[in-house]
């Protein structure tokens, strides 16, 4: 279906540079035009997997927190240990409610004087601007003119260095850099929605999207860089979540496999502490989030998944067990793959199960993320 | 552009019907899809002011608030006097943050013992879910499996008549019964996203929105009835606001033409009144929303208006004076048309101002809302 143009719909940055590269599927996130796919899905992840690949992926919005009680509101907000964070750094942090379900899973950047929280597909500048007013905590929260462009793929940092230097290679995964490029300043981190290497830049001043992402294009060259985007084989191959696509609305952080990244102990108190803490002395979570390796059926090649515009259910001997949320061939795993949330107990022991296609039930091997 | 599906943009109950009924373009609204139209702007526009039209608007989600503290927590998030609001009553509010600035303008629907936000495109379940929690209001919050579905035209009521009987006649505007039809449980109002009069449909049952688009479809068929979407040529000619499209992120309500729909002088606290109060006396919005009559220009038939994907500049005399927002060809006026949010003084004198155009600036004339 084409997707009409509105205002409420907001292009980004690089939108005429993308254009231009010849953009031809999208999805909408956190109201912006996210990139999905240039019209060449297995030159894309060949891309992104050999060599290496820019994404606009300026939908990322920031939510900022500034000011005098930015380390406590920020704190609050977040159902990790902030207490050791440092200028310059990077969290994968869970922004849970009141109940712990997750409301997002965003990267937290510390900056020198301020916060970002660099989020997934959930108004969070909503939720960021009614908790710091009313618990009165002295800061001012927006979202300030920062689009992140991508580049991914194992030769990103090969990249990176001709444009910034050298030391580049020394920055920790998730930590980054304030700096610039030609002048177009920069937030420059070690990050990205992939497991295969590469950084995000922060682009601080939106009227010099098209530059940035020319400067990045040229310096690619040699490189064999070109136009991509999230890539849905890469990210399920490499167990990525998608809030909002693979969760539901009331997933918490140990369904969703962040439990690792969840400190229901410390001492200052956050948003979902309680709750949280409930459900782990309860016996933790009762569904799990699972890779699922689906068995050949009756496409003509086994490759060609069917489009998935919802979550559909996931049986065993006819009972429900759990949902499915996206598939997608598996270039690695020349099969289709999926996620699922499924039932606590069928996941850890890779149970078979049977998930609905268009043609009818087909049987699935619960396998634990990452894939491949 | 081609819109990628994904279990994170939600189909709606009426997705199968709306699939069979031949949609073509759409967009994404609060996370779901939303018709655009049908392949035929000019038959969906004649067929709203001259018949009736069926829409799928289950992308206005609704926000319920219910329990002890319903009635002070939903005034505490609405600037405007609620305290003789009955059940059965239905009202357009602002919602405004702390700086008195518009984040959703809902219709507000008081149930028998529950509240209905009925949202237009910002998640305003984060934000209520936020204030509710940090208020300590007894409340709980969610978004109901409601959807609601238009039938909007000068016939609209004749057809829902035939299927709910003479009585829903004295239903006022925005007045609405607890109802069914078949058995499906609805909410049945007198509103709708036009000016043409009609109703919609609340589905409390999200399993059996095919079987209701199909009754109404079946009863509609004496009166010419077909699909159609909230229409922007007839929105822009009716004056009516798209929130998040026309607005900017800091409009008031004042600007937005809904200074008459805020009480700023209640007894009760709400979110932003002390800022809505200064506002006022300290003279007034300093913009206002406005329609825009665009004079003709070089399109082949002066009829077809270029896509507008972000709010573009407004000149008076090489000076900026405001934003336009929508730009559409209004059959009643057969001329372009836009919504502009101009500086105060040149609106009320319907000034001559310049727009910006693919092909250079062009003149229009301010004119106030409706057009037509």
């Amino acid at each position: 279906m084409r997707l009409t143009p509105s205002a409420r719909l907001r292009p980004t940055p690089f939108q005429k540079a993308v254009n231009a590269a010849g953009i031809t599927d999208v999805t909408i996130y956190n109201q912006m035009m996210l990139p999905v796919s240039y019209g060449d899905p297995e030159a894309e992840y060949k891309r992104l997997t050999e060599s290496v690949a820019i994404w606009d992926v300026a939908a990322e919005r920031q939510v900022e927190v500034r000011g005098p009680d930015a380390d406590i509101c920020v704190q609050y907000l977040t159902a990790r240990d902030l207490s050791k964070m440092k200028y310059g750094q990077g969290k994968y942090v869970a922004m849970c409610d009141h109940e712990g379900r997750i409301l997002n899973d965003p990267i937290l950047l510390k900056l020198s004087d301020r916060y970002w929280f660099s989020i997934a597909d959930s108004n969070m500048l909503l939720w960021v601007k009614a908790i710091a007013a009313e618990k009165g905590f002295d800061v001012t929260v927006r979202e300030p003119d920062v689009s992140p462009l991508a580049v991914q793929g194992p030769r990103a940092e090969d990249l990176i260095v001709d444009l910034f230097g050298p030391h580049i290679s020394s920055l920790k995964y998730f930590w980054f850099v304030e700096t610039e490029l030609n002048g177009i300043p920069l937030v420059l981190c070690r990050s990205g929605w992939s497991k295969q290497g590469g950084f995000e830049l922060f682009l601080r001043d939106g009227k010099r999207g098209e530059e940035l992402w020319n400067l990045v294009m040229e310096a690619g060259e040699v490189y064999g860089i070109g136009p991509g985007a999230p890539n849905g084989a890469e990210r399920i191959e490499s167990g990525l979540l998608s809030w909002g696509g693979d969760t539901t609305p009331d997933s918490n952080p140990f369904e969703a496999g962040m439990g690792r990244y969840v400190d229901v102990d410390i001492e200052p108190d956050f948003i979902g502490k309680a709750a949280l803490q409930r459900i782990l002395t309860e016996g933790g979570p009762s569904r799990l989030f699972t890779g699922l390796l689906i068995e050949a059926g009756d496409e003509p090649d086994g490759s060609t998944p069917w489009p998935m515009s919802e979550r559909t259910p996931v049986w065993v001997e006819g009972e429900q067990v759990g949902t499915m949320s996206s598939v997608v061939y598996s270039p690695k795993l020349q099969q289709l793959v999926a996620v699922g949330q499924i039932r606590t107990g069928l996941v850890e022991s890779e149970a078979m199960v049977e998930i609905e296609t268009p043609t009818g039930r087909r049987a699935a091997r619960c396998r634990a993320l990452p894939l491949a």
